[in-house]
């Protein structure tokens, strides 16, 4: 069960209103790097997990993100504060308001015309916030690497926004909420790796003759190697006939069909044939202009004669 | 700040697995009348609520729905239970498992193999749960009769629920959950009624010459009306050419445009303009069917001559 | 069925184009609390109503929900007018253009680029109309509720959209609309209350030990009680230890498992423990800076031996 | 198989940055008429093409599209390359790159901050690109339709953007890539005719009675008549009263149910049954502002007195 | 204006309900090819349209268009008449309305408990009707394309709708939807080549070298050619040099930068480079299985020693 | 730029068709965890790559993720190909095909209408891919470690699909793709470890004393500890009184607003204000049923006086 206290976990002290920083901040509040989406991927896993000590990390952590985005909400809603009052308010000069509205130059219009200066579960591009971001599929040893890498991802965004603003009160609340973010990477690293073995992740092996193989599939200029593509590790593949058909088969899809479904699919082919005999008139053609037509290699000997209403072709 | 408790808020004893209905269950967990909508719609409104009773309110429901939350979270993973392990570890006989995966009757199949049988937030068709869902403006008086609104559908979606199932525990646990939303409604009513004056929401008056009007917009047959379109309270239009133009003017669109922009726009339209005195052969004239052709009325006297490539027409 | 008139159902004379102006427009014609979802809203109620007063006002104000669709439509399309012609033309001087296009410090640069200058049906933001915005659910007590909100959504996106702009016709357009979903809102809450009783909607009733009770879900700071939690209508608990369990149960979830599911759930459960008995190394100590190091309690002393490629952990 | 080689299609020389008009390109690489759009619409109907040719043309085709997607993709990142690199590594003056970051009048706040100034799939509002773009339905005489008009809208948008910039090289790309679209709608065109016949798509024959008519539903000003609507080949129907049931019925929707079904129907009508014999205090007159009251005609008789709690209505 | 009749365009007849066939008809109320789509597709086109007659057009099939929505939606309204009175009012065997609900196969249980058995916005699969599917560009050379091909497609939807059922008056009511689509691809045809030229759309001519080129990109088995790849229309290009670096430069992209964004690039670079020189213990190896090591090459031989804490790599 | 091969990367052999499998193999075409995804994810980080040999690395292996995109969408065509025809093709027995479409037990119903029995880019419930599964954000350090993750769940999902089927031919084509996903994982974890330092991802630094924290925010039950939360690196806070206003501060948020903005959030607040010293008659009150109210303590006192139409409150 959830309980709310009305601290905050950190205290939030913003220098003056700012609708654009704000609309910027939304980035970690309803953005797919923030933190609704930290705490629903860790809540979702925690609800369906059975590991005990894994259950409650998720949940301890899940729940500090809740704490987060209240962190960053408040952040957002103080820099929108004096947003607020012109909008809710009326004020006489409607050219000025206008300005206000849209002299962010970001998307700052769209929290304030229709969220009243608050503080929607959008991103920083007014893109309401969605479960596609959730990337939890149940198998922890899968799990555990995605929430290392939103973390790390997470980090990053907080560091870009720090570099933005230069309101004390505001960098330190987000200096405070990137350094989370390491923290509770560290923590799911310690996770992960205390489930041995880990890789490959879930229950089937790989088939041995593909798991250290190396597609060199983009070619055409100087091949840089590393340790992730060569040394005794890696069997490269470059020879594009070997990169087909990589199985010894003829590379191509098959099925087997019944008689009756066999006969259906030929009378689709036949009514969708496409003749490549014959050159017809196009709706292009029809609507050609001059200048197209004039450099049209071949277009005055527009081929085959426009079908007539009435004759079966 | 929140806080989490390892209890719930009601305890959860369901009787046996059933995949299909932990489906259903999704509704209330990642649909649109679900707790994530519920708790988030509270959430960013207390977040920018500056009246202290009301944003302590907010706070107080949106924590329970979160409580709520984790409740529905856990009569899924719970019906789920057995088709977790069976999917986790794989069995030898797989039309056994594609049978199990697909026998639901609903999309249970896809909270199995994308989701490892946990608890997605998803409605029950799959669908991704969206902050589009999330209705918050900003306007004290607009967004209490939203969440009265929102307390009431989601009253009648475990109402639905409930029917659907014989699990005691289940049934429990969701009239518990929906009976809540009786009181959150409650509380709602209680909130925007001691706002006044709450109606009409905002600040601005409408214009009092439209305001008691009513439109019969829909003719043609009887006419029920009611309380809600007729007595002294209501001034009805049923004169089609009363309900047009309404203002008293012409009921067009005008725009000033200066010399330079109206010649823009008269070239636009001269390069674009439909010439309505010629029948121009067509692309579905090329490509018809002689069936299609003869029950064309006038098709066999096509028109206009194909356009001749190299020339302007 | 439907019919069209070419007169709108208010004339809208703009001064002059505008479009950043226009952009902000689109709020209410492809946004949330726009007019195609109003008339969507209404449209699938009054499709499947059985009572025949209520189906009868529903169409009427569904349609006139499309016709002020079209009218606000038309003031977008008066408002970017000049830059239609622009656009469609080319313009010697494309510096002058990329000016334009990017100058209204909105988002009017994609109603531009992508739509031509036109009305596309997204919000101010560019975000398609989604109907996941649409609350129908097929419940008259329900969907009444959500009609008044609803309403009083779009009378305060309007009221805000009006103090954006000094354009006295767009103004006067703005305020007809505006004052409609006064009206609107008036015939929705008259179409509830003839509806006996309407509380709660649905038909199940509530069970009474929790209809009535006001968890206290937020505390630490200064309680701030109204009529919406207390009173001798309410049984507040503010105890957190009696907001947990509140069934009198453990607050635990369980399910009864038959022996083969039990068995499958411990063999993922011992695949996937996490054995906190060690203190592995991880993959961010692989990758730690030294200032990282420096900071970090103990790492010096990083436990766990890391594993032996060819041994069994 | 798909290879990769590193040269581009086509050489991309950038002047210099600009991330406000690398985000206006990016309509064209994660947009709705962009490059990813045109590479799957063709790609999903190679996969499942039985016709070898077109299936040939169709493989074709996604592959340029996906080097387009590539040369665009080019564009934007050279005209980012500057903020990319100011962003990762921070600057001192915060104030400065807050300017920077939200100074091009666009969107490019999103690229920037979320995307770290890279190329990511979305359009120029920062909407994700969506598979709902897509709409190849596996009928060759419609996709191929679908294609035209696909390059055709492709086109146009190049057209645009090759209109809002003066940097030599993306001008020349993009006439590039513009002319692209018209070659691929050329060959499009020929393969649609290249089936014969075409028209109507698909295998069933409409009804001849109403393959011919056209439906006069907007009306009230001149009618401007041309080839699309009258002549011999068509049948105009105005009057408002032959659109309606034009299958010579009553216009009116049935179905039969059985005795069960019809009872529960009718409980469920008596239950939410409006009643028009009444007029009852609703929510909005409780709320009502002595403004609106003033202004409401007869709202000084507020009709039907407030329920009284504990007495059935 | 819009005006409404209580009388549908076509008698809607329904033998008896059918929920899973009301899910399938979804398709066409709230799917990307149905009728939904249509009437905002033309609707929109119709009101930044400047032609008069396209105009008028337009706005006749917009209204068409949603009449027909009336229809499909009534459709699928009858279907469900019957689950709509057992849902709405419970039963007492909830084993039975749980197979009813999960019984139909498809995703008739979304449309129920979500939707009460209404006529929601959504596709057969419940995803939300997106105005992303909505392709109008303001261009009517590209638009009236797009609305051929809008109108194939739907065509063919309703053709698969028509062979599924054997209800008669549901079949009937869609030959009429079906055949009216037809007719509209006949005007939006007429109207598109009323415009001379239409080919290319828009303004702007391609570069005549690369317009009538056919790159032949996917290679490898037998090559079928027909008229839109060979001829002497075309210049193919099947030499995959040729095919890059098409204007005769290097296939390179290229920026001028200024010495301070050279600088801050250099620094990134640096800071992020891949040391290709070593071969670095890594995350997966520390948590590889025996059997994953004993298939991976050289794994024995893992290189270089972990790093440790608190020295500088 | 992009080539292709008419052979497939791996031979596709399917024992016979079967729709409902195939629309689970839609999990990997247009699913979150699929090789869509997988592909533009790789690409757009290739794409504003500056580092070369990362570059070529994220070429080779987008290169062959669109080759996998390929086999998997042959395989759902190959196993939809009987059901292709007679969608085409049309049948006698209606309720056949009615029962072959709904007979799946999934979403192989929307495939088939919707999408022909081809292959969608949508997930296996019919829901549209969107580039919101994409999680490139332009940051080397943070990016692989996304990779990484990707691979992992892609690994699972294929492991999950092996399970469900008998196939041979489409179990082996399975295990091919699912073992290229372990491959590419020990690529990318060889590249981020050849960056040094790459944790914590970026550059900034967190601050010291909250990066070893641990905040135990889930009580209430048995704790379990491991090297994710105990030991020492890590300092653990269970205190929660110093879980809040963990910089020293109130844990308040706060701004400093001019008098103005001051002004107006007054005129606000007291517009808007609840006054909790009354217990006003509400819009539930007004509907309650007399049940509803017998359950409601003190309902029969209901306390103020409903408001008077023409009075100022």
């Amino acid at each position: 069960m959830f309980a709310h206290n009305k601290r905050l976990q950190y205290t939030v002290r913003v220098s003056e209103p700012n609708p654009g920083l704000a609309n910027l901040m939304l980035e970690q509040f309803g953005g797919p790097q923030g933190e609704l989406a930290a705490a629903m991927r860790y809540f979702t896993q925690a609800v369906s997990e059975d590991d005990p000590g894994r259950r409650d990390m998720l949940f301890d952590i899940a729940t500090e993100e809740l704490s987060h985005l209240e962190v960053i909400g408040n952040i957002v809603v103080m820099l929108n504060k004096g947003a607020k009052g012109r909008l809710a308010e009326g004020v006489d000069q409607e050219g000025e308001m206008y300005r206000a509205i849209t002299g962010a130059g970001n998307d700052s219009h769209i929290t304030q015309v229709l969220y009243g200066a608050g503080s929607p579960l959008t991103n920083s591009a007014g893109v309401p916030w969605t479960a596609a971001y959730i990337d939890t599929i149940g198998e922890p040893t899968a799990d555990l690497r995605s929430n290392i890498a939103a973390e790390a991802r997470a980090k990053i965004v907080y560091e870009r926004l720090i570099n933005l603003t230069d309101d004390p009160g505001v960098k330190e609340a987000l200096g405070f909420l990137m350094t989370r973010e390491i923290a509770h990477q560290k923590s799911f690293e310690k996770a992960l790796y205390s489930i041995a073995p880990n890789f490959p992740p879930g229950k089937l092996a790989g088939r041995p003759e593909f798991a250290s193989v190396y597609f060199n599939m983009s070619q055409g200029g100087p091949e840089l190697n590393g340790s992730w593509n060569s040394g005794d590790k890696w069997q490269t593949v470059s020879d594009r006939d070997q990169q087909m058909g990589v199985d010894g088969g003829s590379g191509e899809a098959s099925v087997q069909l019944d008689a009756d479904d066999a006969e259906l699919l030929n009378a689709m082919a036949a009514r969708t044939m496409s003749d490549p005999s014959v050159d017809p008139m196009t709706g292009a053609e029809l609507g050609m202009s001059a200048e197209t037509a004039a450099m049209t290699p071949g277009a005055s000997a527009t081929g085959k004669q426009p079908p007539q209403p009435g004759t079966v072709h």
